[in-house]
């Protein structure tokens, strides 16, 4: 029975995150929808991991087993059909060696939170990116990042509700670039803790507005408790961007 | 009675277009209202020019004469809170000279198109960019392009209900890039005919598909009729970027 790894692009906003459920719009059901339309099978879609309600990716990695065999082409060309008018996009299917496992095989990830910083209304990027309309100081925002780079106890940035068992994760990237009013947080790790990137990121924000400092950013991580966290940047400035295997 | 510059971002989605209409949702509709919100006076906004229905602007320009004073920030932020929810962002308002027009006083317009070049459903890029799926030639594309520079009749690129005096027109810029699945046209002109942006992109397209070659564009040019256009591209890919006085 080949193995499919598929990439795909959704728009996270009106779903309820990739993890299926019973009675919610979710990627992961929506994937195992349309295999079902196209083969008749009930085939469980493995994702690289759960995005959260609202968090976009332009690049997810899932792996499903099909009984049918499929020119890897049309296996593409038939999921696209079938997932309109959803926001997926199936960008390329192609048959994997039967041990290839989307989340267990990942060597890193890759993730982008996307800022606007300025205080007109947001218009083409509503439901894309975080506006903040105070000034950032993203010269500030990258220095103070680079003091969670490395292998840290992330607890005080890992939702309460997160199931990893270790609060133990190396941060391998975390840039802050600024492109005009556009402010870019570049990050990549093995893996991360359930809300950890919008938990570094809001913290950051506080640093760029001046009400932290890169010392009181590193007193957070250091407290080891979630209540020391600064606000947690809402999910529609989050995007997967990549897996790397 | 001081003169205001604006400088605007919309989503052209929900709109039927820049130009107020007494029973549809136009971006001109909107700000005349948010104004009267703000200063209770019924005022002008005149846009540089109309976009149609689903046209995007990054900075369209507009001026309006209010009669209440206001510094211009708090002018841009009222404006802005007023306009909510519509996905219409007031970037900056500045005072000009009483004989600044926003349509007559500009030098030249910049415009860019969006393709998304693959087979995959668009996600994060619907109403967005125009989705062809089969592969571009984009270096044809170019050169191609590079035949309808200068000032020409371009009766064939406009559209039958254009209302503008004469069809010639002088084409500054009209250049396709590529930068993987995303193909960017750009182009710029003192001013455009009525549709003539989309039209010479879906004749372009014929181009990149290998149905016309250089020649046909230019053979269809100078026939000087609408019926010689190849397709029209569809709104949600046009994006006014910029108008330069």
């Amino acid at each position: 029975m080949p193995r499919y790894k598929l990439i795909i692009e959704y728009d996270g906003t009106p779903f309820s995150g990739w993890q299926i459920q019973d009675n919610a719009p979710t990627v992961q059901g929506a994937l195992e929808a349309a295999v079902k339309a196209i083969c008749g099978e009930d085939v469980r879609v493995h994702g690289s991991g759960r995005t959260d309600a609202g968090v976009h990716a332009l690049a997810q990695v899932a792996h499903c087993d099909i009984q049918k065999p499929f020119p890897p082409g049309r296996l593409r060309d038939g999921l696209n059909a079938h997932l309109r008018p959803h926001p997926i996009g199936v960008l390329s299917a192609d048959i994997v060696a039967d041990d290839f496992e989307a989340r267990f095989s990942a060597k890193r990830r890759h993730y982008r939170y996307r800022i606007i910083n300025h205080r007109a209304n947001l218009a083409l990027d509503i439901k894309r990116s975080w506006r903040v309309p105070r000034h950032l100081d993203t010269d500030a925002m990258d220095a103070a990042a680079k003091r969670l780079l490395g292998k840290h106890d992330f607890t005080t940035f890992r939702d309460t509700e997160c199931q990893a068992k270790s609060p133990q994760k190396t941060l391998d990237q975390l840039d802050v670039i600024r492109e005009g009013d556009q402010v870019s947080i570049l990050t990549s790790a093995r893996s991360f803790l359930h809300s950890q990137v919008r938990s570094m990121v809001g913290s950051l924000v506080w640093v760029g507005e001046g009400r932290w400092s890169a010392d009181d950013l590193a007193a957070a991580l250091a407290a080891r408790n979630r209540a020391a966290c600064g606000p947690v940047a809402p999910p529609e400035g989050l995007y997967l961007v990549r897996v790397e295997y």
